[in-house]
């Protein structure tokens, strides 16, 4: 009998966010299979480590770091390849995604090579959206909200068309970009609005109001979190000012 | 000394995708707090209802359902002081959230109460976005798309604009907006990249395309999921046809 792919989310950084279910699910795998650079640590990995059991078949799939360009078919056909082996021996496998599996990230590839031949499952995880938005202490959106993701990536126009549209907007992948969304933010008068987030839940977490971050650069694993709204909470009780 | 404040996500339904954390801290507070409807049984409560601790103060926080319209300011003035009264006592309190605590719900407006007074801790949770893309076995956004996350009741207009404008969507808060919804859905020729998923992880949860739906109503807690590109994670290898 074939064995079950499961898609795992491990949640932003902190292994305490880890589901009930992932921590099963991780704790009792014969095999597990994670993204990694071409050189230094998993960031799946380590935010897992704790509880890889000792003699689990380790499958990292490195993805070479290439700017702007999507990772190489070749990496995930390999990944495919040998996933999918041990799904044929009847061996179950475990893939840790960061965050969560299906919001944005890689998952999707080895997931399209592979669900069409072995059962799959996908435990949801915590997003980085989640997270940013409790670091920062503020909500994400709120009743009926038009609440947009907007990667930074994309170029200039269709950035300032979509700030303009929505109600609140959390811009990711920040990383080089982090310049011209400031500048962006700025010319449409959002910066008040506007939370900066990098490394959300991790020790070396920063949390600062967009306009108190110095320099022009900020981590890939960073967050800019807009909210337009005065108070997008408001039922406050009135004030008798 | 005074308590503190702690908002916990529950995640979408499943007890299983509570959070380590949340896990912890439910499992040891003296005091819990929660949503609750005039009749019938709080949602949050029943996800969390296995590892309440017995004796807990309990804080149903009773929201009369009023379709369209806010809840009124006096439910969260006189939740926020009893809780208030908790922390100043120098209890903990922790109060379960659907999903994620600053993910739309109401936690937000017991946070604006009580953030200015008491030492807050907000624990993200897996959403109803995530639980519904892995119901599906379909992912939420990829690579460099805009994402949006857009609330059923808005007007007709309003929607159509939403839908246009983004790459992938979540509409939420379906309930008895989805014949317009749906309808807009064909007319705008996505019917083939919606699909539909009420009561996402739990036993009588419903997945399917839009297109199988029948009927003209849907539960609250349901999701439509909309990805515009044929192969979002297309890095598939070229087939010889």
């Amino acid at each position: 009998m074939s064995g079950t792919l499961y898609g795992v989310g491990v949640g932003p950084g902190d292994p305490d966010l880890i589901t009930l279910k992932a921590h099963r699910l991780i704790s009792g795998a014969a095999v597990i299979a994670y993204p990694a650079p071409d050189t230094g640590e998993s960031f799946a990995r380590s935010i897992a480590a704790g509880f890889i059991p000792a003699g689990a078949i380790e499958i990292p799939i490195v993805v070479p770091m290439r700017s702007e360009r999507f990772p190489a078919r070749e990496v995930y056909d390999g990944a495919a390849a040998e996933i999918g082996g041990h799904l044929d021996s009847g061996r179950d496998v475990v893939v840790l995604c960061e965050g969560d599996p299906f919001f944005y990230g890689s998952f999707m590839y080895l997931f399209e090579r592979l669900a069409p031949l072995h059962a799959c499952e996908i435990v949801p995880g915590v997003t980085s959206l989640t997270a940013c938005a409790s670091a920062l202490g503020r909500p994400l959106a709120a009743r009926n909200d038009h609440f947009a993701v907007i990667p930074a990536p994309l170029d200039e126009a269709a950035l300032r068309a979509r700030l303009v549209e929505c109600d609140a907007a959390a811009i990711i992948k920040v990383g080089r970009h982090f310049a011209k969304v400031r500048r962006l933010v700025e010319e449409l008068g959002l910066t008040e609005k506007a939370g900066y987030v990098a490394r959300a839940t991790l020790a070396n977490q920063q949390v600062m109001p967009l306009v108190d971050v110095a320099g022009d650069e900020a981590p890939y694993f960073s967050m800019i979190l807009i909210y337009k709204g005065d108070e997008p909470w408001s039922l406050a009780p009135q004030s008798s000012s």
